[in-house]
This record gives C-alpha cells, sequence and structure tokens, in this order.
C-alpha cells in the first residue's frame, strides 16, 4: 500500500441549462492537483493551499469533510494529510468544491486498497457539496468522480447514470471573476414552478439526453433551454444575454450558465467554432473592463485520476 | 388517387409515470378502425360510429375537427365522409379521441395524395385535443401517427422525437370502466409544483429514455416513478395502489396510470410475465364486482395505417 498520492480532480459543469441538480459533465483538462499522504497520528490535517484562500480547518474544508465521510464508513481511524493546487477561484460554476470533494475521497479510497467504487464515491463525495450549500446535490461531484457525461436520476436512493459523449462535443467557457456562492443562488430560486413550465423543462430533459445518445448536435443545443434557473440567475450574470447571444450567433449550439454561475458555457460541435466562440465571449468582458477568464475544453471523459 | 381507405388507428398510452404532457407511446393491435371517403359536395360528414354514443356533428367530433385544420391548412374545400368502429370506450386514458383524430388526418393525407409528412399530421392531430380537453397536447397524437415511443421535446415550435424500443417491452394493461374525463382529470392537478419534486421527475424523464436506448428494462421501471401526477389521479381509480403493488409484486417493471386514468398500465420484461400480470389485474376488479377489461401488447411500432 503506498503512502502517497497525487491526483488530478477535473472541473466540472453541472445544470447543463434544463438539467438543473441532475445533469452534469467533465471538463478536460480543466481542475486541480492535490496531494495526499498518509499520517500516523490519525488526524485529517490540510497542510497547503495553493491559488486561493481556503479554510485549512478540517471541519470545515469540503475536501477533508467528505474524507471523513469515507473513513466515518469505514470506521477508520486513519490520518491523511492534504495538499491541494487550486487554479480557478471558488464561486466559479465550475465546480471547484466539487473537484476537492471528489479529490480528496478519490485519493483516499486508493491509499486505502480502493474498498469503495467510483459510484460509492460519489455519496461521500456529496458530503462534502452538503457541508458547502446545505443540500448534498450531485450533478458536479458525479462527473467528476466518473468523468464525461451523467445523470443523477435518483437521489434517495442514489442513482447516477453515464451517459454517452458525442465526439465533436466541444465546451467555450468565460468565467467574469464575480463571486456567486451555491447558497445564494440557490436561495434565490422559487420553492415552486409552474407545471406547464416544468413540462417544458423535462421535454428538453429527455431531448437532451437522445440528443446525447444520437450524436443529434442541434438537439443537444435546442435541449438545454431552461425555463426555470437561467431567468433568475442571469441577473447576478453582467452581459448575461448579449453574450449568450453572441454565441449562438457565432454557433454555438447552445449556450447557457455554469452551475450555479457566473461562469457561461456554450456547447459547441468542433473545436474551431468554440475556439471562435472563446475568444468573443471573451472580448466580451474585455471590452468592459470586467476582469475574466475563458476556456475551451473537449466533454472530458476521465473522471479525476493518479498523475 | 383513391377516393376510399380503411385505417386502423392504434390506441395509446401517455405520460408513462414521469412524462405528464411529453411521453407516450403505440399499442400493439388494440386500437379503432376508421373508413374515410371522398364526397363531391365539399361536406364533412360522420356517416357512421359503431361501438359507443359519440357526437356525429362534425363541428364536435374531434376527427372532423382535426380533419377541418388539415383542410385549412391546405385551403382545400374537399369533402369527405367517416365511419368509425370504436373498440375502447372514451375516458379511458387509452388515447381513443387521439385515434380519432389521428386516424381522420392519416386518412383525409393519404386520400389527397399525403401533402403532409406523419410529423406534420400531428399538428393537425392535436386540434381534435384540444377540442376535447382545451389544450393541445401530443403526447397521444404523435405516438399514434408515428408508431413507437416518442417523446414531445417542445411544444413551440413542435417538435417530436421518436425513441427506441426495446423489442421485449410488454405492456399489461387493466381498464376498469369508470370514465374520466381528460379535462376533469387535468383540472385537479395543482398548478404549481414543488421544484425540489420537479428534479425528481426530471431525473426520471432522463432516465426514462436513456432505459429506452440501453435496453435497459429495470431502469424503466424504477424511471416511470411519478411524483406529480400519480398521487392526484389515482384517487379516481378503485383500488390503484393494490393494483399496482400486486403487480410489482409479479414481476413489473413499474406501473402507472394510462394517460388521465383510469386505466392502469405495467410495464412488463417478455410477454410471459404480461400475460401474467393482466390476469391478476383483471381478477383483482372481477373480485370487487367492477367490470374491467384487460389487454396485453408490446409496445406498437407502427402508427396509424392502410388497412
Amino acid at each position: 500500500m503506498s503512502n502517497k498520492i497525487n491526483v488530478f480532480s477535473p472541473s466540472t459543469i453541472a445544470n447543463v441549462g434544463c438539467g438543473y441538480d441532475v445533469l452534469g459533465f467533465a471538463l478536460d483538462g480543466i481542475g486541480e492537483y492535490m496531494e495526499v499522504s498518509s499520517r500516523s497520528d490519525g488526524e485529517l490535517v490540510i497542510e497547503k493551499i495553493e491559488g486561493f484562500d481556503l479554510p485549512k480547518d478540517p471541519k470545515v474544508n469540503v475536501a477533508t469533510i467528505a474524507a471523513q465521510a469515507l473513513l466515518d464508513a469505514l470506521d477508520s481511524q486513519q490520518g491523511f494529510s492534504f495538499s491541494m493546487k487550486k487554479n480557478i477561484n471558488p464561486g466559479s460554476g465550475l465546480g471547484t468544491s466539487a473537484s476537492s470533494s471528489a479529490g480528496a475521497v478519490f485519493a483516499v479510497n486508493e491509499l486505502l486498497g480502493k474498498p469503495f467504487s467510483p459510484m460509492e464515491l460519489v455519496s461521500f463525495a456529496m458530503q462534502g457539496e452538503k457541508a458547502l450549500s446545505n443540500v448534498a446535490h450531485a450533478d458536479n461531484v458525479a462527473p467528476n468522480l466518473l468523468g464525461g457525461f451523467t445523470l443523477v436520476r435518483s437521489y434517495i436512493p442514489l442513482e447516477v447514470l453515464q451517459l454517452p459523449v458525442p465526439k465533436d462535443l466541444y465546451v467555450a467557457i468565460v468565467h467574469p471573476q464575480i463571486e456567486v456562492k451555491t447558497t445564494d443562488a440557490k436561495q434565490m430560486l422559487k420553492k415552486q414552478v409552474d407545471l406547464g413550465v416544468a413540462v417544458q423543462q423535462w421535454g428538453n430533459v429527455g431531448g437532451l439526453v437522445s440528443g446525447l445518445y444520437e450524436s443529434d448536435y442541434n438537439l443537444i443545443g435546442r435541449s438545454m433551454e431552461d425555463f426555470i434557473v437561467e431567468p433568475i440567475r442571469k441577473i447576478l450574470i453582467p452581459r448575461y444575454d448579449e453574450v449568450k447571444q453572441e454565441a449562438l450567433n457565432e454557433g454555438a449550439l447552445g449556450c447557457s450558465i455554469a452551475g450555479s454561475g457566473p461562469s457561461i458555457f456554450a456547447f459547441c460541435e468542433g473545436e474551431e467554432v468554440a475556439e471562435k466562440i472563446k475568444n468573443k465571449m471573451q472580448s466580451m468582458y474585455d471590452e468592459i473592463g470586467v476582469l475574466a477568464y475563458s476556456y475551451l475544453s473537449k466533454v472530458g471523459l476521465e473522471g479525476v485520476k493518479k498523475v
């Protein structure tokens, strides 16, 4: 049994327009690094967090909370040290907390000799999400641990489906540097929705799943339309409507808010159009002097992995 | 151009548990017959309706209303006579009004030399549904005209997807002879639903679509669970909970209300278990002296057709 591991934990995009709290996918090559090593004193210790100022208290940091949930399930007293290199700031909408939770449970599971399957790790990583937003949502941690495109069919009992990923599905992302807390973004939503609107939404969820199976890129784009969450959350994102419209004008299949925002993502067929849209979205924030970072990625087939 | 046609228009089951107003499928060999012939006086006339007492006024009968919608789109003054043989009484939940609307537009389209595609016919048949329930829903007429399993991804604009049909997917149906009007069944539903409940529902819609693509029979069954419509509509159906539980005990994949009821259907893997469940459901109404008819069917791959 090795006593140290380095992992790469991808960023993820949840909701995917229509699929609030159920759909999500992993990014390819965008994410964070974590080093985890066993320690003999039975403690969980966060030694270092590079990149952003996050709490090191193991009772507060989502990585150690998630790792503790795994250890509790095994009734294990094993201790671990964690060092993280975070590349994307918290509150981005790109599943940075999920990256930490999923990275931690994956690493600890590896060091313990893999007592749990990736699907089982999802439920431990969800405890990290719960600590952060009061809701044990799985739409980020599932693609984070399993890779690809996932659907949380059911929360109780937890059931996550892996969906096919069309080979030319690219993602252009822009992240204006405005923090949106998932808790706040969730509280903004209305507790009730019109039945007729819910019907439109689940028609689209069905359409998006069908589009993934059929590699029907335009169907994927049409199905992303979100009648429930986007109209409310977009208010927090400067220039949202314009950025989305420009992305569609430039040939994006569809465009929506990444997770609870403020990042915006556009699905594109092929790398060339995705590159063009990424640059366009970036320039729209440059124009108004809002600091923004932009990314280009395929849907990542791999989840968190050893590096 | 022929001036007379006989068609068979299948019965259909809409909603399919989780997919209120969007999912539906055709039955195989269960449905109604219609004879349509051209007439030279420009009138739409219902000459005969065998089986059940339905209005012959062409402004009221859904078949002629739907046919008129098609003729209006062509600006055609052609007249037609309709004779119908209905095998299932109205208010069954098995899409009997859709069978009439879809049968009529299919027949008229054939006699006019097929100016419209089956997908276009869906929108005309929806006008028959609208006349009956004030809502132009497509979840019955779509599988009726297209066959198989369909998803109404969007109503405006209308977009219907055809989903794969696993080869051993059978349906056991029991129809207790209590009329439930679609209008009444729709009015019972709450206008608003909890967001959390809607999330569960669209998780299931996604799961059901995935189950059809994967031919994963158990996933199809699990995904049928309906948190919104069934709890309210089942009140109108005597012994609903018991019948459902017995069907599940006997090995049904899932069990729910057909359309707006009172028919109950169970999905089964294979004919043998479906036959057993059909008989069980029948016997449960026989026991309490409620007249009921029961049916066994595959998911029908064919929609309305010439006979």
